[in-house]
């Protein structure tokens, strides 16, 4: 069993940075992932938008903030976390490999795609995207396809539609479950087309995606958004009795889930903008608001 | 008067970061600042905990921020705002140069520190800072002295207690404004002297702080954390009728004043931790909520 005051769990971007902060801050920490470091920056081909860096490759970032903390002699450990359980004030995190017992934990675990089109895992970073605000500007006067039937999608869908040259907003299902409003700003734009009880069968192309297929009909696009499998990576917390919405952990100003002791960070909270430095600022403010709560809890 | 969708003020990091996300989704703007771009990472000497970033200078970082912005081809205009009235849907920004109607206006002014002390201001970041949590890895090992009377400077206080070998917590009051769970803990660590009624009249050194001098008395330091005089520069917004909370604005989840259409990000905002990347957070999620503000009034 390790003892630290804080286990992050999960080293994407978010945990990275909450690593930096606590590292510099002189906490005892140790940090987690079932996986790489470096999160799902690691199937994006690019990335243009985090501030202070030029258009990179995901795998590039990736590597630029796993530096900025084991270059501070940070080691990002192995472990899959199957449960994590509280007695009194502390939590036992049962990983595949070792045992942790902590007094906060952190959880960065992201989002996990369930590609559920065929071509979807192939196309990933070549047309296929969960984010149009990361690239969209990649699609700059070209015609693009949005798959969903949420607010999220038609949110998507709108930005596409100021930025490329056509929108097909295929909905998978008969209705589209967000305002009314933006669904009629939607229908007024005149370069989008939106597909009603929309199935896609079969994303294709060679390089990179050239076309669906929906209903039977195949349509040229140069990119994909499937934006209806997205799932929050927050199920091993179940036995906490922990409250999400759809899987996305609600969090208050530092971070702090509604069980005390338990901050969640990055993409895995219930927000509304999912970016790298909205994950890595999340991670900044987490390790502020784990300090003030040990700080409390060890009086 | 130029007329744009949206009016950025201030080109700190949160303004540059708001300005390069809103030029990838194609938005109508302008951002502008009184001062060159860079806000006060003009003024620091190293900034180690920008997560992707190695320790570098804040001149280094300040330029890769505009460079992210300049490279798309985005021109940041000089503009010092003298007042911001609201007419119907539309803001109206006089500056000294030129002014400006928008739908939106994002104010990214951030804080404006008033000296104080003898050597204060010529000590800046050699050895004077105003931030524990950037600065405080700095002094590991080291004497430091934090002058406040209010929450922030007693989190300061313990953030430092942690790192270095010593704190004098000069209380300038004969009461600490704080939590006494917080006020407790201060005076329960052995590596902290708090010294009530301080006054400090100069802060010495050579090339870098070695002293002060509070109540006649000189003590040896290695750095000073001066954490009264720090204003958020808001105050030209006053004729807007803008209920701010010691000057900061607070903020909806879409970084939205109470007043719609106006915005805030950065330092300038009743948050929590202040930093370059929360400050670039804002920004990004700044822009999606001020698309989604001006789709709903131009509809």
């Amino acid at each position: 069993m390790n003892c630290v005051d804080v286990l992050i769990v999960g080293a994407g971007p978010a945990g990275l940075s909450a690593a930096l902060y606590l590292k510099r801050a002189g906490a005892s920490f140790a940090i987690i992932d079932k996986s790489a470091p470096g999160g799902k920056l690691l199937n994006i081909a690019e990335i243009a938008n985090y501030p202070g860096i030029q258009p990179t490759s995901g795998f590039e970032l990736a590597n630029a903030l796993v530096n900025s903390v084991t270059s501070l002699g940070v080691e990002i450990g192995y472990g899959d976390v199957s449960s994590i359980s509280k007695e009194g004030d502390k939590f036992i995190a049962k990983t595949d490999y070792e045992d942790y017992e902590s007094l906060a934990v952190i959880i960065g675990t992201g989002l996990s795609n369930v590609p559920t089109i065929k071509g979807e895992k192939a196309f990933y970073s070549k047309g296929v995207s969960y984010c149009a605000t990361c690239d969209g500007a990649l699609y700059k006067g070209k015609d693009v396809a949005v798959i969903g039937h949420e607010e999220k999608a038609l949110e998507e869908a709108l930005y596409l539609a100021n930025i490329v040259n056509k929108v097909t907003f295929i909905v998978d299902d008969d209705v589209i479950n967000g305002s009314l409003t933006m669904v009629k700003t939607l229908e007024n734009k005149n370069n989008v087309e939106i597909i009603y009880n929309g199935n896609v069968s079969e994303i294709k192309g060679e390089a990179v995606v050239t076309s669906l297929v929906c209903n039977n009909e195949e349509i040229a696009v140069s990119a994909v958004f499937p934006l209806s499998g997205e799932k929050s990576a927050s199920a091993f917390l179940a036995p906490l009795g922990l409250k999400t919405k759809n899987g996305f952990i609600p969090v208050d100003e530092n971070m702090m889930s509604e069980i005390p002791g338990l901050f969640a960070i990055g993409d895995v909270v219930d927000k509304k903008l999912r970016q790298v430095v909205t994950a890595c600022s999340d991670g900044a403010i987490s390790s502020t608001g784990v300090a003030s709560y040990i700080r409390k809890i060890k009086r």
